[in-house]
């Protein structure tokens, strides 16, 4: 039976709601109160399932060693076929009819634990992080507002899956608070820059995708084989300020203004736990290069939301519904891209889709543009307004694919903005 | 005495010329046919010292287990004050009247190293690299070849030190040969791109620092505390392809462009080594905003040098004559800039100066500039010429600070060009 059967069943109960039914399977990593170092687990239901115990039992051929680390990454070094191998054999152990953990309760103590009970670490060292700009309504809205709305798309566009590099050190795990940036802001009227606390602080919600098998400097990755590179998704939330931004930007792209952070969800879904939910890409014109083109279907049907809560004890409320099979170049065409110069790729690269936005208004993936640069402030229910985010909001993204009656989901990316630093 | 006193003198002889004098003492990783695992060595005249000997002699209080390491960091990482202490030990034992090294033939041939036989490795494990933009002349030569010579400098230059995340998987050490890349050009009249091997490959003359003492995320280093952070310099070869960068750099800067190498020194020179030499930075008009202003000396006199070899057996031929002191924005404000939003840093990120462009056309440091997007190629000995750079050609770099008898150098960062491959 395949790791992804929408028939499997375990004897954790996943509720239809669940991101994480035995279907799904996510890697991360985890610690406890009662032992503090972190370890490589995997979710399912509300439990986390400890893969160093699982090891140590002898229930997997992976050693423990691999699994008590504080990055998946000793473990992603092992392989795709490891990968694979592994999660087959932990979805063969929470089969509902497998007694081996089911009535173990002496290693069931010891191997599960209630995801309310644990921290989440951010999941992988990171070596290398990379942000792509592959949404076409995105592009399209960002050249609307601030170039031209009948040029709105540069003329390299349709061409070229437009990426930069991001700041690695600062990708955090959800969860962590973000100090607002101080920085170099340009008011409209102004002779001359002034220095202070961002003033447009915004969100993106954005996917990434793992790297799990590296190319070396000089040897580019086929579009046809890119797929086997990527070890999984998580959530991204690009956290942006948008008046550093415009002031920094030209010519040589942004920095500070989004270097102070970005945020991931501690789990790593794996490409396996996302096969079934595969889409068909939005049809290309012009026709890409050759070194871009591919067949078959190479989109993920993923259902996205964003909410914000203005307080703690403020309900979330949902600014944004959108979809990531919108997204215009996939993710394997931004691998081969990223490499057809011979540019190296390491294990725990992190490769953002760049913000995700649909063609509505309620589908675009940033306040930048749901509010339309802050003209059309977002109503909340308690009616206050917000053009971009303010201290103490906490805005969270969520992520799922849903089959027939269980979703693969994400869980989620959050975080809560502290206020800035005062000089 | 102090460890760059120009009165100092060692048992090991170097010529006036020699960019490794006692005064100079730059850490590198080494290691040899006999020895082929990595550990860590200081040049000295046309000799490696190998710190881990050294420190299994007694004469080092660092272990040996932090030299016998692919990289610098973890003799980095245990701060500034051992670096200095561990500097001021290796200037005591070789200086010429100290016998504990000097005298001791075993130890001698344990310790010390001809240069010419020893295999030299990227000396750090680079967990970010940036790349700043900080040559006022480079920015305006750019600026007036594809924007406005009456508007070369863009508002934004003169606020901030401009810089952009580079990519760190493809930083090389010296002698690593280079692939010329492939990727997407869009020839002057063409309607639409094409996939092919870079027309326009070039180099760029820079230097770049290295972050010895790392700042935690959402604390800023102050302008007065900069240089503290600061371990030292190499050169460094941004090796760019014009072409793909511009077609691919607006809106997010350049990628492809840049990231299939970046060629760094295998000898990372101190600050301490540097000190002599600090002469005063440009006249900054207008002045910049409070977080970067600074006083005192905080330019480096380091002349520079390019040349070029059209073949293994042409003679190298020098294109390029210029100084590090010439570059408008200083280290300390890179840094207090790159870290005032919350970015952190780590212990090995590698902080490029941006290409080092004199005043006059004899000192401008990228072919882009020397042949003025090669509408004036240069004209080599052999009557050849070059626009930009041609496959077989190599590229080295070469700087020193010149003092009173004695050079505190660099070495030198050199490559050769491959031909691209064959799709």
């Amino acid at each position: 039976m395949q790791t992804n059967d929408p028939a499997l069943k375990s004897f954790i109960p996943t509720p239809p709601e669940s991101h994480f039914p035995i279907q799904n399977l996510p890697f991360g990593v985890f610690s406890t109160a009662a032992n503090p170092a972190p370890r490589v687990g995997v979710a399912i239901g509300d439990q986390v399932l400890d893969l160093a115990e699982l090891s140590e039992a002898g229930l997997l051929t992976v050693g423990s060693d691999v699994f008590r680390q504080a990055s998946l990454n000793p473990f992603i070094a092992l392989g795709r076929q490891t990968w694979r191998s592994t999660r087959a054999s932990i979805s063969q152990l929470l089969q509902h009819d497998n007694l081996q953990l089911r009535d173990n309760q002496a290693l069931r103590t010891k191997a599960l634990v209630a995801q309310d009970q644990v921290t989440l670490h951010l999941p992988l060292e990171i070596p290398g992080y990379t942000d792509f700009y592959s949404s076409k309504e995105h592009a399209t809205n960002v050249g609307s507002m601030f170039r031209d709305p009948a040029n709105a798309l540069l003329p390299n566009w349709l061409h070229i899956p437009i990426g930069y590099n991001g700041r690695a050190s600062s990708v955090v795990v959800s969860g962590t608070p973000v100090q607002r940036p101080n920085g170099q802001l340009k008011l409209p009227d102004a002779e001359a820059p002034i220095f202070g606390a961002c003033r447009k602080l915004d969100f993106e919600l954005e996917t990434g995708f793992i790297i799990g098998q590296p190319n070396a400097l000089g040897e580019p990755i086929d579009i046809a084989d890119a797929e086997q590179h990527i070890f999984g998704m998580v959530l991204l939330n690009d956290w942006s300020a948008r008046d550093l931004q415009q002031w920094e930007y030209v010519p040589l792209g942004p920095f500070n203004s989004k270097s102070f952070a970005t945020s991931i969800s501690p789990w790593v879904v794996t490409m396996e736990a996302l096969e079934p939910f595969r889409v068909a890409s939005p049809v290309q014109q012009p026709e890409p290069l050759p070194y871009l083109r591919q067949s078959g279907n190479n989109g993920y049907d993923i259902a996205l939301e964003v909410s914000l809560k203005t307080s703690d004890a403020a309900p979330a409320q949902t600014i944004c519904r959108t979809n990531f099979k919108a997204m215009y170049w996939t993710m394997t065409q931004q691998l081969a891209h990223h490499t057809v110069s011979g540019c190296n790729t390491r294990i725990g690269d992190l490769m953002g889709s760049g913000t995700i936005s649909g063609s509505t208004p309620d589908s675009y993936g940033s306040l930048l543009e749901l509010t339309w640069n802050g003209k059309n402030p977002v109503t909340l229910a308690d009616g206050s307004q917000r053009s971009f985010i303010q201290d103490g909001d906490q805005v969270e993204m969520t992520g799922w694919c849903q089959g027939d009656g269980y979703r693969v989901g994400f869980g989620s990316v959050s975080g809560k903005i502290l206020p800035a630093r005062s000089k």
